[in-house]
């Protein structure tokens, strides 16, 4: 072992749990700084998480919004990856486990994300779709899919159950979700399914809420409400649900809507893992932060981004944390690093503060809501901004290219190619919907 | 009900089972005729197979080389199409069961295409995998690239065996598979991967027989065992496999490899369904059919492509029967449909002749073997030919572009970009190696 390599040895060890925005650039920035860095997730990919919905609504491959870490690392020599999951963090004895070894770090960023909340809603853990990884996104193409393949094998009576897609919060994945659904089915499953009725389609967007899109300007929700409308989504504020079963879900007000499909994006928390080592959460489990980003009471560990609850005065909607979104992780992930190489110095740390590159949703073909410190941008113009900001932020050239040119395409042939039930999901058909219901079809 | 739905309803009812090369081109033959058509397949996508061994060397993304089926027959009003299993097909009372329903049929078209053979070699079931769906590609890229990152976290004195890859079976998809992953751990994962000494890794190709592509001339065979070996793989000829498990495979002259990934490209034989029916089947499950490409006794059924053993004077490598390939499925598709049609007419049936449009390997990167009525072509203009016969018979204009683009990516960068481990297999890191062996590695 030669000097340098014991010199690398000695660097105070970095560990940070998850490559999603936040941990990604943290990564990035900590590329150049005199630590050893070592990045885990249970996933060898990072996810794009903002264009899962178009995963979830066959327009995209899930691959062009995944890109190998370790791609992403090949330039940074002092970061290495290992593919875990970390199972318990130690702050006493400043150690990580994972399903396959224990780390010490001397530094620790937590950037685990976030993960779905169902405020104890009776059934709505186990019969709904989430739109938080990949596999979800997957999921939730080949069952949207799938009914319609056993719509057509099914008895008439049968069909407006197996037709009709709930989606539950109307925020921004909410609206684009039941957007790029209505795309869709109205346009390639209504050509793919002649045997079929349109009108025993339904989508129905549940907002409990007066209104769509909270954390925008009321501009911006009405525009969103009026154009899903005419997009044929049903729209209905002021709902909240109370219990999901996997035929029906059940409104405040006692009524039930008879459905196999329910997309729940209604609430998001902070990932499990803090909670359950003993970090103090709130609530919904995120982690509150320092204005540092630090942990109170632990100065060598950060938490950033879903995960970080960051106080403001004037949250989203009301909040008083920052928004949960990709822009807060990337800065995060910046600024914890930079705290980080201020510690090691003995420098005094900064706070973090959030430079707000505004909020937006696309709903449809030529429709999206650009919401830009308070001036709202809507339509044509709002749509090309939403697409080119989401190309910018798409890691790897390729994955660019890729999803420009599925875009491209499915802007000029009206077509979502991506229409394959795979990996095949025999599983959605037999179990998502009980069996005894099925009517066997006559020849 | 009208006159025309009614006339329509009393044309002949074609039951096609299988939607892969010979069960698409006998649709669309049957298009124009005055039939009704239901085509049955298990997944609703068409799978292009001869690139499959592309998706396991992380090379394109699975959804480049799957077509939705409902796309295909949009321009064919007579052709309708049921995602179903097809569990038994009835001759005596023809009907076909499903997982679903049961169809009577006038006329029946079999094309349930082939499984992989084992020759009943203890453990080769259970540890392999094979390269015949689409779900068989994907575990196996998540296999390989899982053996990496699992490398990394093992002690050394394991690796060797995580990083051993054993294709068995030097036919065209044995030869092509060990190139492509070859290009795939010496290329990307190499530089993937700088915790990992290359030393440790091993391609080995085992071939039975004394060449490798017995099906071509001898000349090709040797320049693409070159090939191979340039490439770092190891070619082992007249090595019979006599056991697998889960930690090694053992060859028959009793010496062993030790390795977690073998991959089983030695035989394939007919699918199940036909036996399982009590259709007459060679030992290898597949159907004897007439010249006409009917079953003997059965006028109204045909068999065609992998299922069909149709009997030549001198096939490939010896066999007294056409080889299992896309091209004999795709004319006998369209032999099938009009020897139906003259069937209906009363016209006497004509039998089957194959048009040999040549076999063909791709080894890598500007090299490929093409055997073309025993002209040989060897090196980049076989792999431009390859590549443009290839992209010719990929349904679909964006799978093709899609693909292109792949290429080209790959070709000018060196860079197979779907390294993705997804859906996530932590079954495979698990259960695919007894967690016994697994060494945890110290920090």
């Amino acid at each position: 072992m030669d000097a340098s390599t014991t010199n690398e040895q000695n660097r105070p060890h970095v560990v940070i749990v998850g490559a999603g925005f936040g941990g990604i650039w943290a990564a990035k920035e900590l590329a150049d700084q005199p630590v050893r860095v070592t990045l885990l997730d249970k996933n060898n990919y990072h996810t794009f998480q903002p264009l899962l919905y178009q995963v979830a609504a066959a327009e995209i491959e899930p691959e062009q919004i995944g890109y190998p870490v370790r791609g992403i690392l090949r330039r940074m020599p002092n970061v290495t990856f290992a593919l875990a999951e970390v199972t318990a963090v130690n702050l006493p004895s400043q150690t990580v486990t994972t399903t396959h070894a224990e780390l010490a770090y001397d530094y620790l960023i937590l950037a685990t994300g976030s993960i779905t909340q169902f405020f104890s809603t009776p059934g709505a853990a186990d019969h709904t779709f989430s739109l938080k990884t990949m596999e979800e996104g997957v999921k939730l193409r080949n069952h949207i899919l799938t009914c319609f393949e056993r719509a057509v094998q099914a008895a008439p009576a049968e069909r407006p159950r197996l037709l009709t897609f709930v989606v539950v919060g109307g925020g921004p994945t909410g609206v684009e979700y039941a957007g790029a659904l209505s795309e869709l089915v109205h346009g390639p499953l209504r050509k793919d399914f002649p045997e079929l009725n349109m009108g025993d389609v339904s989508i129905v967007l549940l907002e409990a809420a007066g209104r769509i899109l909270g954390g925008m300007s009321e501009s911006l929700s009405d525009y969103a409400g009026q154009s899903l409308q005419r997009m044929k989504v049903e729209v209905r504020l002021e709902k909240r649900v109370t219990a999901v079963t996997d035929s029906h879900v059940t409104l405040h007000d006692g009524s039930q809507i008879p459905t196999h499909t329910v997309v729940w994006v209604a609430g998001v928390g902070g990932e499990a893992l803090a909670k359950e080592s003993g970090v103090e959460v709130l609530a919904n489990g995120r982690v509150p932060v320092l204005p540092t980003l630090q942990l109170p009471q632990h100065e060598r560990v950060f938490a950033i981004g879903d995960l970080a609850a960051f106080p403001v005065a004037d949250g989203a909607a009301g909040s008083p944390y920052l928004p949960m979104v990709a822009q807060v992780a990337i800065q995060q992930g910046i600024h914890a690093a930079q705290n980080m190489g201020r510690h090691q110095l003995g420098l005094p740390l900064t706070p973090f503060h959030y430079w707000d590159k505004g909020s937006m949703a696309t709903i449809g073909r030529n429709k999206a809501v650009v919401d830009w410190h308070g001036r709202a941008f809507t339509g044509f113009l709002a749509w090309l901004i939403w697409g080119v900001v989401h190309i910018m932020y798409l890691i790897g050239f390729r994955n660019r290219i890729m999803v420009m040119l599925s875009w491209a395409w499915r802007y000029f042939t009206f077509e979502q190619t991506v229409r394959l039930i795979m990996p095949s999901n025999h599983v959605a058909w037999s179990s998502m919907i009980a069996e005894d219901e099925y009517e066997k079809s006559a020849d």
